[in-house]
């Protein structure tokens, strides 16, 4: 393969160096010094908390060359700690200047500690209160104190130093049907000032941009891969929403007797001006607006984000959305695992020409709006790494008796989708096929399950693994995380996992992934997503509420990896009758070639 | 069948009667307003928290006649609720006097509610600080007190109107060996006031008796089925024990310069005279003891008896001592079991009967210390209520057709037992047989769970429920509880069970009890006991510490309810092999026709 054009939404080149870094560094440490701190720190976090950020908030990749999508720098006189988690520990040394940078290993070392090593009693650190949450803050707070240390909310300064910064983005933001989304942004402000009110709570403060887009049915182009506008808003207790950020963004949506839409900067002093009791979510809203409330005297109560819930259970048009969505990318994703099936064996393709090809395929829908996230195209041991990216430095050849492994989504506006298969190129060995199969089962056993109402994700994370469980294995994150309509692939508070214990409810789409790993051998993963809802009417039923999940993703899993000999007649007929509604779903609209591969990767076991 | 011997540890008559409570509640009530007391709690409980207490703190059964294991009564001028979970809602019928008792749906109303409801502002409601926990009264009161209604730590306000209140019980204590505990009282003494110390704490107040009984590696006589010695004690960070009891009691145990032997009435003068900080356990201890605690000015710290997750983890040498004391159960049940195969189809067996038959097995093993438990001997319908209990008014003839379900338990003096078998008697339906396999399946999966460290029983809960819920079933009541040895038959902390996300332990024995339940059908429950231990290496594995539960308890399954056809191969080999084992470890100890009867009741699906 030696297509090279552009894709539009993936780069493989590296944005940074690590000589950038020093300069900037002094630079930063001469401030500190004049502005009387003995430390500043840079989260890779935006106001907005989000997994994307805009390009004049990637802070911590301007100052230090690191470009991963967690970790942050604590800069004291002396030394500069870069706080990596495990998938970043060998990135980051490539990344950042070694003599100048020191990557720690997090959360193994907790800042907290790391500042009580590194800083005499007395030491300040800065902090911008934008880029934090109070309680986060309130945490380090709590655990500096009996060391003396104190935290000090200031100006940003790497703002200051950072003369070339680019502007905040701009991108229009355009409205969300409400065919898709369901219900109506009438209905959405009753839905949510009725929770105020019942509350008791005036107002609510809003910081997510994917609450604020899903409440006012729009969308945004402010950063990758995630459709939203970045704005906070005020909603209170009459369903008025006050919107904040840069006016003209908003042109478009017209006016608005019930939305008030005005400048970042009023947003302080709209704060002040507040009556409280207020609800604030200390685990997404920036420090900054409990500051500004007390110093206001505004009552502040704590509580979560009222637009996190009702945005997690989907409406029955979003669902039909999103069904669709993911029909219109399983054909561009079959497309692919065809392609792929003839062109793998060949031993010319890269890592790199796969997320090509997948980003063609579906470009060819004509309706794609972005990846939703960076595909992992991982050949042999790139895919031990469960969260590898490849770049041009990394870009590996897919060579026959190799495992691949793609993890990738799509953004369409009726659907976010995100789907991995793990695939076999020409012969491959008996280990893989059994711990194939062993990742398999745990991902069927999740998608049959069915369960009573008030059961967590945490209630059903060890069905994924017990399989893996059974020989001894496991995999290190966790089964499945929510995902949103046209907004975010990662998105909460729905989640299988061991850390989850919020009733799963109906309308809440998750994905079902689980792993397995082999360090510098192979990795496998297989991912569909599903949708909670209330089970099916069974006889001999008990009189309860029970859910199950609905899957909607639509795509062959590889038959070659699967030792049927190891897998129970549910396991099997529920792989076949899968494997069958993947053929009826998206056979009709494939190529005949394709079609007729399709025949053969959805035969039954 | 005629067999009328009576048996020694469970009887079937009623020890009360409704009209013994009327005029006791109007005694109580007179007291109540002679004191400016606008009411008083009556706990089940006594000052030690445990599941069964002394006659003379049957305050509870005393005052209104119900003699559940859990409830209380809430006495006000013009209204006595009788709080009873839904084990009980039948039974509490029967034994009040409902013209005078009302009862009330707990935890469904809450006390402080129910207390709001019934009394005004400026209410004064009594408690005896001694037979409630910190935990209990703090959050009582926390919830009262907008209500402007107030707790206040009187004498007990039965015992001064209970004229003939028996003594407290006076067992005496006996050694219980070393070579069973595996530990010595010095160890055991060392490993706690090594735990105090490495705290920062000068001391700890046990109010359990069975954390005494392990610490001291004693046993007792004070309670029925509960081999424990009902004391209070004090253990210094030095490892000095001061126990506080009927020092007589402890006569037979000889000298020992660790251990002080002082009179219940010395306790609270020696708590007063405490050095702090003093660990207390605010979830086990009486109120008292903080109140004394607090008055002497001793500074107090919040934390988990220090006993109970040692104790929760048994050594080596328990472990062994409890397997042959499961063999020997194991022995007796299968005579059991024999016994009932023979008779039951004749139609002339009742409940009592089997009750009977099944103590009289176990007392043939010439070592049995007492039953572990009232026996639940359930024949049909009765089964369906997980809890039942025959009396002479209840006792049913089990009858061809009918599933019959036999709960039951043995003390030894090397372990303590705990069993469940459902068993068919002649012919029984499609829908039995159908619902006995999905509960054996549930039972089979969590038997033969391999789970990395770290994972609690909630997250292996839902294996258990799995093959019921995918038939839109489930049952009410946990998988699981801990077991102690020769000590409570419902130990903490260990649980298998959605509230428990304490991680699980090698050492720790549960029980693995999944059921199913039909109102006014049949009721179905399969349990055998489980030890967390290491799991053996496994080839191709993870470098992963892994856990999983060997079995230790040791009788046939029926194998006439069990449909091979809707369980999969790894469950069909779980059940052979464990029928196997079943017929090696017991057949040689059994009578020559019981043992062929075995063999025909293990022989392979």
């Amino acid at each position: 393969m030696t297509d090279t054009s552009p894709t539009r939404f993936q780069s493989f080149s590296a944005a940074t160096s690590p000589e950038q870094g020093p300069p900037r560094l002094a630079a930063l440490r001469a401030d500190l010094a004049a502005h009387g701190l003995s430390g500043f720190l840079v989260p890779r976090a935006d106001a907005h908390q989000g997994e994307y950020v805009a390009e004049r908030d990637e802070r911590l990749a301007w100052l230090t060359g690191f470009t991963g999508s967690a970790g942050f720098c604590a800069v004291l006189p002396d030394i500069a700690g870069v706080f990596i988690d495990g998938r970043y520990r060998v990135q980051v040394k490539d990344q950042v200047a070694l003599a100048d940078f020191t990557p720690v290993h997090w959360p193994e070392t907790a800042l907290e500690d790391w500042l009580k090593e590194h800083l005499p009693k007395g030491g300040i650190v800065g902090f911008d209160p934008w880029l934090h949450t109070s309680q986060e803050i309130d945490r380090l707070e709590a655990a500096l104190t009996p060391s003396q240390i104190s935290l000090r909310p200031v100006d940003n300064r790497i703002d200051t130093i950072w003369t070339d910064q680019p502007d905040s983005p701009d991108a229009p933001a355009t409205g969300f049907p409400v065919e898709i989304a369901g219900k109506t942004l009438g209905e959405k402000r009753a839905e949510i000032s009725g929770a105020l009110t019942k509350a008791g709570q005036a107002a609510a403060v809003l910081t997510l941009p994917d609450s604020i887009c899903w409440l006012l049915n729009i969308r945004g182009g402010d950063l990758p891969h995630l459709p939203v506008v970045q704005a906070f808003a005020i909603i209170d207790s009459r369903g008025h929403v006050t919107l904040f950020s840069e006016p003209e963004k908003f042109a478009t949506l017209g006016p608005d007797p019930d939305i008030t839409i005005r400048h970042w900067d009023d947003f302080e002093a709209s704060l002040a001006s507040l009556n409280g009791p207020v609800r604030v979510d200390p685990a997404t809203a920036p420090h900054r607006v409990r500051i500004v409330l007390e110093a206001a005297g505004v009552e502040i109560v704590s509580g979560q984000d009222p637009c996190i819930l009702p945005k997690a259970r989907k409406t029955a048009a979003e669902i039909k959305a999103t069904t669709a969505a993911h029909i219109r990318d399983g054909v561009a994703f079959a497309r692919f695992l065809h392609w792929f099936d003839e062109e793998a064996p060949k031993g010319q393709l890269t890592e790199i020409d796969c997320v090509r090809q997948l980003e063609k395929l579906r470009t060819e829908t004509g309706v794609l709006k972005d990846i939703s996230f960076d595909t992992i195209s991982a050949a042999g041991p790139h895919a031990a790494l469960p969260h590898y990216r490849v770049s041009e430095a990394s870009n590996a050849t897919i060579t026959p008796g190799q495992i691949y492994l793609v993890d990738s989504g799509a953004q369409y506006e009726d659907g976010t989708t995100d789907i991995t298969r793990t695939i076999a190129v020409g012969d491959v060995g008996d280990e893989e096929r059994t711990a194939f199969t062993q990742v398999l089962r745990g991902m069927i056993a999740v998608s049959r399950a069915r369960f009573p109402k008030g059961i967590a994700g945490r209630d059903l994370d060890s069905l994924a693994r017990m399989p893996l469980w059974q020989a001894g294995r496991d995999f290190d994150h966790g089964t499945g995380h929510g995902v949103g309509v046209y907004l975010s692939v990662h998105e909460g508070p729905q989640r299988i996992s061991r850390v989850s214990t919020l009733p799963l409810l109906p309308g809440m789409i998750l994905s079902n992934e689980p792993g397995y790993y082999r360090e510098g051998a192979f990795g496998i993963r297989i991912e569909n997503l599903i949708v909670v809802r209330e089970a099916p009417a069974l006889p001999g039923a008990d009189d309860r509420e029970m859910l199950d999940f609905e899957t909607i993703t639509w795509a062959p899993i590889d038959r070659r990896l699967i030792d049927a000999d190891a897998m129970n007649r549910d396991e099997i007929a529920w792989i076949d009758a899968y494997h069958a509604q993947t053929a009826e779903k998206l056979r009709s609209h494939l190529p005949s070639d394709t079609a007729d591969w399709l025949d053969r990767a959805t035969a039954p076991l």
